[in-house]
């Protein structure tokens, strides 16, 4: 074991004394109230935080799914947040039943500049935060526990001078103190008490007090253990609204949410499908899933899932990953036999008892609730397990298919394996590949080419031999490059197509490699690829658009149906 | 709420009784026993399934880490397993301290088949299951209770007296009660008791009972509380080793694991980053390091875990997601100042007692423990929040850099960054990137250029105009296509380069778009990258050869060193 000994450097975790605990007793019976942080901590921990665009589309989204309470920024320590808040307020962007949260540390400039930031604003709710935990207290603060505590008082007594001085505006006050579960869970009750006594929450306005896993230090039953030991020693506990914040550094941030809400959370700071600081934020839509799957509405729409993961790909430019629990690209695929036929013979009961309780084997959820199906994934190749189509073609041929092609052309092996009834082998499935694009070579080809440049001109002539239903033709054009005076050479002769994606790569290594390329053209009103292979990069783009040619023309002549017509017939 | 009513449709779990559960107060200090199922479960639920190649690599690399059980395959279901488990025994590939794992249907058929493919082995582990919960009874198998029992006990019988008939091997028996999870406890305990009955353990010579959450049904306290009311109830306890197999599905199966096994289980399946059908198994990379941290050796190596995510990466062709604890790409990144701030104080604070317990704010780890580092992102452009290097070059200048090429040039708009100390926008990135490579037309530069073709030759004929340091020269080349022909032009007059790799895109759509490329070239011995921008997609690659030529050439130049060698010298 190279992994040295842990029991020196490591120091596990101290339980708080909770023997007679009662949230393992709990059933959830009711959705928490969801604090969607997407648009700050999970920005903040963006390679590529959102720009301005891709911030009102979040926003717009969370609302849109149902969420009622929205972090949307940090203002006092970002530009972009202070605008977009300002944005928010000035435009009248939030509707009447969402509140918007705003963080600030407990510094009094921060905080001036919050309230600059939240002018005017309908509702909001006012986050402060310092870190209580003794790590922190002594490394990176080097204050006792008084002047902790003095710090969150006096930044709660200015925030409720401010809140004071500009009344127009709804305001809810939030006390977090960081690093709560490796805080002394007695300190953290005696600074979250003062705060308390300084700002004065009633049951009627309650404040919110946020508990947060800054980062996850235990097993979720301990986070639970202290949840519920905080909600029974914390004094007042009807003037505040309880709130969690896990993280996910040992990967159980979900578990550690749903045990904290049974020993009396009564909400949830998370981001959708877990983005944020290092490990993550908890997963909200996760956590809202696993309610609904034990009959508990989370009142959050996520019934057409894929698109809203899109979305927060788009805008976070980080993937979800294909298991991912309710969204992922397997997540309601089987590929085992024995799962598929056992949830055929579920889904044939259920066709008969169509209102009854959702019981299909391997399928916790019903797919269409979220706006999925089901897929049972036939193997090209199961029996020899070599492997899928397109992992097959760039390992053993050097083709890596762009994924919309790689799509298409897996209908295409499809149909030879139910065609041949035969194991597929690579061979097959290349040849396969050849037969569809790259022998697409009727009625035109490509039989040479020049290419011509004058000096200080940006403009190519070509000249091209083609053959046309057999007949070869001296075609030219000219154009800013070979493709481009390509495809007006075969507008001049009445063949009209447009490029609408090109890709390209070498084939092997080394200069005298193929090049194979990839194009998307339009033709006729429709997209189709067509692929090219040849020593030359120019030579094989403009196969590529002759195979595009081809593969339509082959689509649309009834006398002789091409497999892909084949194909979709068949998917009928 | 577009999410129909569940309470209709979905019911929520039935917690066991189990009012004086014990599991909330324990303590794991020593790790259970690991079995990979990578190899069966994990294979099984790939898009391509391991071919020989990958599975050799995939079974040394668990022996690497430290697994002693290892389930290989299912056999009797699959040809490539069948021949993998033989080629294991057959070539003696299994260490002495390893012990082989393969999975069987009770059907006396796959069984027979099953001791076939472990004929000859030093040790294995014969792994049976059949589905107890009633919903598989009732719709998938159309069995009662009895019929159900005399299905696991008859396939413990054929096993049994197969492993007698076969006295050369060390075997184990396994049972799983498939769906445990979801079949009554006592149906659990009873059927469990049966196999007991015919198989006749004890507890020198134990049986593994392996209760699965095939699919996870529940929040993971109930998985806990299932297998401490199992463990409680069964007889002969101590002649059992009981496994636990979580799933995945609510996002929770690091924590039943974990929970499992303080509620009383020996043994955990799983696999390496939780690959697996649909969600995936438990992820036993993160069991492990999460032991870690508390101070227990968890007995497997992941202290050069990059490596081992890379070759599960490429075995599985599944990503590891950025996120992924412990070894995702972003695990051990600060993005946000206090963040930073505070891992420095406490990073300085070891440094003065480097043998004091781990304690550094944000960081649950010490990163080098898992050969990692942390890594504290200086945002180019925090301020204004219009995001990261490679996103505004692709979107808004439609730049789509390699990854590599990505990494290379992040480093030099840090230092531009550095050097200016402003706000980095979109378009100094830009002009860096030009600065950088497109404008590295010196001493080398691209006039213009003529291709010729042959009818029915494959080879290019290029003559080309350059420029070579302020001289215009005619060059001429033959090859495969323009690159090769460039390059043996190019060759031909003194100047060596040799192509790695070649991307091009089109930039823009449509078929005047113009075309970028990036080589990757090697010149003198080392790999630089080049990136050519034209309207030709033949003049944008050998622009894109000639940036690369100009790059080395100013990287060579001791006089005047340029941005990238200035970059390196400040990163010492």
């Amino acid at each position: 074991m190279m992994l040295s000994d842990p029991s020196i450097k490591y120091r596990p975790f101290v339980a708080v004394d909770l023997p007679d605990r009662r949230w393992p007793d709990v059933r959830i019976t009711q959705p928490p109230l969801w604090c969607s942080v997407d648009m700050r901590d999970g920005n903040q921990a963006l390679i590529d935080p959102m720009d301005m665009e891709r911030k009102r589309r979040f926003f717009e989204m969370l609302v849109e799914i149902g969420f009622k309470q929205i972090e949307v920024g940090f203002p006092s320590a970002s530009q972009i947040d202070f605008d977009y808040v300002r944005e928010l307020i000035d435009n009248d962007l939030v509707p009447d039943d969402v509140t918007i949260q705003v963080l600030t540390q407990a510094r009094p400039h921060l905080i001036e500049r919050t309230f600059e930031a939240l002018k005017g604003a309908k509702r909001a709710i006012v986050h402060v935060y310092n870190a209580t935990d003794p790590l922190f207290r002594r490394v990176v603060f080097n204050v006792d526990k008084p002047e902790c505590i003095k710090i969150a008082c006096d930044a709660t007594a200015m925030i409720k001078r401010l809140m004071a001085d500009n009344p127009e505006t709804d305001w809810t006050f939030q006390y977090s103190p960081e690093l709560f579960t490796s805080t002394e869970m007695d300190f953290a009750v005696e600074i979250v008490e003062a705060v308390m006594d300084t700002y004065g929450p009633t049951a009627d306005k309650p404040m919110i007090v946020n508990l947060p896993a800054t980062v996850e230090v235990a097993t979720p039953n301990n986070y639970a253990d202290q949840i519920e030991w905080f909600c029974r020693h914390v004094k007042n506990r009807d003037s505040l609204i309880v709130s969690v914040h896990p993280h996910n550094d040992r990967g159980t941030g979900v578990a550690a949410a749903e045990l904290a809400v049974m020993a009396g959370a009564d909400r949830v700071e998370g981001t959708l499908f877990g983005n944020g600081e290092r490990t993550g934020n908890v997963d909200i839509v996760t956590l809202a899933m696993n309610l609904y799957t034990q009959g508990v509405h989370p009142g959050l729409d996520f019934s057409n899932i894929t698109p809203i993961m899109r979305e927060v790909e788009y805008c976070n430019q980080l993937p979800v990953h294909p298991r991912h629990p309710y969204v992922g690209d397997l997540v309601f695929t089987a590929f085992s036999g024995s799962h598929q036929d056992a949830i055929k013979k579920g889904m044939a009961e259920r066709r008969q008892n169509p209102d009854s309780i959702w019981e299909v084997p391997y399928l916790p959820i019903d797919p269409l609730d979220v706006g999925r199906s089901y897929e049972a994934v036939i193997r090209v190749n199961s029996q020899s397990g070599k492997g899928g189509v397109s992992y097959l073609l760039e390992s053993e041929h050097g083709i890596e298919l762009p994924r919309r092609l790689s799509i298409e052309f897996s209908q295409v092996v499809q149909e030879v394996a139910e065609r041949t009834g035969k194991e597929i082998t690579s061979q097959m499935i290349f040849q396969a590949f050849a037969d569809e694009y790259l022998d697409a070579t009727s009625p035109y080809a490509l039989i040479n080419h020049r290419l011509s440049s004058e000096p200080d001109s940006p403009r190519i002539h070509l000249e091209a031999v083609i053959e046309d239903a057999g007949q070869r033709k001296t075609i030219a054009g000219e154009g800013n490059g070979p493709l481009a005076s390509f495809i007006k050479a075969l507008a001049a002769n009445g063949i009209e197509a447009e490029i609408i994606d090109y890709h390209e790569h070498a084939r092997g290594q080394g200069s005298d490699a193929e090049a194979i390329a990839y194009v998307e053209v339009r033709v006729g009103g429709k997209a189709i690829f067509g692929v090219g292979l040849d020593q030359s990069i120019t030579s094989a783009s403009m196969k590529a658009v002759m195979s595009a040619l081809n593969r339509y023309h082959a689509a649309n002549q009834p006398a002789a149906p091409n497999v892909t017509a084949e194909t979709l017939a068949a998917a009928k």
